[in-house]
């Protein structure tokens, strides 16, 4: 297994998943997967499928800037650890995010976010680990 | 073993041993650690103390925004997901980050970062994975 391979690949499935059919993303998730959302801590698939798709913006382009990776350990997992942007297509909501207001008028936010990907039977991969949190710097 | 408590213990003690005593560092990871340091991978705890002993800077004061964390499967393991501020000491040096050059004049740099700590026998906890970014944003 190529690590580096595993994340460029994962990491384009999962944001072009993202930005054309957030439901996919389901797949990716298993009950025992953890999301924690800019603190909110969400557990199982279905749960965090929920949260992704009732985002408040529902048309978004993710622009990935870097892609760290590393394997986890004996058990075959790796570790993704992504920075770049989001961008909301035309939709200037209010979001809960008072530091970024500034950002608003573009509809721009810059994003860091770490996930651990734990290799499944088949062959593939699933997303035990997931933690997203927005810049305000 | 309440993950949130080990976190916190883990981020406050590691960043006062950055700041005040960054050889020290060295027993907090072992052989198989790595690092990965603004996209550049370093392996083992010789390594990767060198590097961070050897960065430009000698002063600096870490400010913690957030800590996130979550376990990280049946070995015990516990991920930790940092961000906050490096505040340098009154060193304005050159370092090597062109887009940060704005922040220069105040020494002021927002990062990211994350751990994965695995369980020792003896009780505690060493660093498997440390992945570090500054922003860009």
């Amino acid at each position: 297994m190529d690590p580096d391979a595993v994340a460029r690949a994962f990491v384009e499935h999962y944001y072009r998943t993202f930005d054309t059919n957030r439901a996919g993303l389901a797949g990716l998730y298993q009950d025992s997967s953890m999301l924690s959302f800019e603190g909110e801590k969400i557990q199982g698939a279905a749960a965090i499928t929920a949260k992704l798709t009732g985002l408040q913006f529902q048309q978004c382009q993710h622009n990935i800037s870097t892609i760290d990776c590393q394997t986890s350990g004996p058990a075959g997992g790796v570790i993704v650890f992504v920075s770049g942007s989001l961008q909301l297509a035309g939709e200037h909501h209010a979001l809960k995010f008072s530091q970024v207001w500034n950002y608003l008028y573009l509809g721009l936010f810059f994003l860091h976010r770490m996930f651990h990907l734990i290799p499944t039977p088949q062959g593939s991969f699933y997303v035990l680990n997931d933690i997203f949190r927005l810049n305000y710097a």
